[in-house]
């Protein structure tokens, strides 16, 4: 995991990317990045990392991509790719070791259906917490959460299989890994109480050595994140 | 184009796809299942199509996508694919005669990434027109609209070929057409004024052979838009 400290505006810009690495912008606690970086790790891509002060952009990172978002990749030709999935996917074809997408079309499709499902769980994540800090009665909310997780449960139910795309790990259980990894963290741990099967997923992650290497604690999930919604976000907490 | 009345609520489901065929289950006047339309078309994909009574659904529809939108795609083997660029991404890899997506990973990347953009552009198409009809002024919504056409016209200003991505039509133009095919009923043609360059890809795009066989006259879009925000679409206009 990288340990450098952000780099805010102002600052000057890293120097080119060396020959045979593939350099990541990133933020330690963006949920988001983490995908590119479980990608990076699972297929062992020597890469190196450049995190982003999200709140105040240098603007040679806004001439890099001008979304400003984390997570981008550049290569040493100079070429830019962003958006996780879309990240995720060119380091699956671009490094064939260990490939992460099935080889089958409709095996692919499937792997894409399931994350644009998940990309509909997502808000909920943000929502939820945000409401509860407002006093907010968020009752409705996550039980609509509950029934989304059941589904995944309910997948992994039929499917008789220890990761959503087969009994070992592919890409879209790194897709929607970073959200569970930040479930007590959000205060929302208490929603795989009915979802045995989901849970156990969630144990067998954690055994994975690419979870192991990108993940936070706890602890430091949870202190972040109270920078994070105090409007102070402390991007470079425990450095 | 399929000239077969839409499926409704209650109707007979249709016999199992033959083989050596693939199905479309379509909305005659739907934009994202023009997209897969475009590609079947493109690529001389053999297909059958069921159109779909969106307001009233086919229970056998709902087994098939529980989403129940459209398009979706069937095979033979009872495979089902939803989601528009995930159904276009399918028949791309299945289907390799005439391929609309660039070979390599960085290609692939730079459509996806663009296709990102565009799917940002999207929702001003709607809110537009609905706001309009409620009497609201639309002036700051319309000057976002050109804003972000103009950053496409620049694109392919800066790239100096025909179409998106490079001189013969590929995916990335399929995905957008739809939208400025629809752009004179929807009342926004004006909005191309400004934006030269991407008013002559709208009109390289008309001599497309797919575009020809996919596309709707701006009466037809009209009328059938009319019966749209009235509330009653009428799925079968034309026929």
């Amino acid at each position: 995991m990288s340990t450098e400290k952000c780099f805010a505006k102002g600052s000057a810009a890293p120097g080119p990317v060396p020959n045979g690495y593939i350099r990541l912008y990133s933020m330690r606690f963006c949920p988001f990045a983490q995908r590119t970086r479980l990608v990076l790790s699972a297929k062992g891509i020597k890469h190196d990392t450049i995190n982003i002060n999200l709140k105040d952009k240098p603007d040679w990172y806004l001439e890099r991509n001008p979304l400003g978002l984390v997570p981008t990749l550049e290569t040493p030709a100079g070429e830019v790719i962003y958006e996780s999935p879309i990240t995720c996917d060119y380091l699956d074809e671009v490094y064939p070791e260990k490939k992460l997408l099935p080889s089958s079309p409709f095996g692919k499709a499937q792997q894409k259906m399931m994350l644009e499902l998940f990309s509909k769980i997502i808000p909920y994540f943000y929502k939820i917490p945000m409401e509860k800090r407002n006093g907010q009665d968020v009752s409705g909310l996550e039980a609509e959460l509950k029934e989304k997780l059941s589904q995944l449960n309910d997948d992994l139910v039929n499917k008789k299989t220890k990761f959503f795309g087969g009994d070992s790990i592919t890409m879209i259980d790194y897709m929607m890994w970073p959200w569970f990894e930040r479930l007590e963290a959000y205060g929302l741990k208490h929603c795989l109480d009915s979802t045995p099967e989901l849970k156990k997923w969630t144990e067998r992650m954690l055994d994975d050595a690419a979870v192991k290497a990108t993940m936070h604690s706890v602890d430091n999930h949870k202190a972040f994140y109270k920078t994070y919604v105090e409007g102070k976000p402390n991007y470079d907490y425990g450095l």
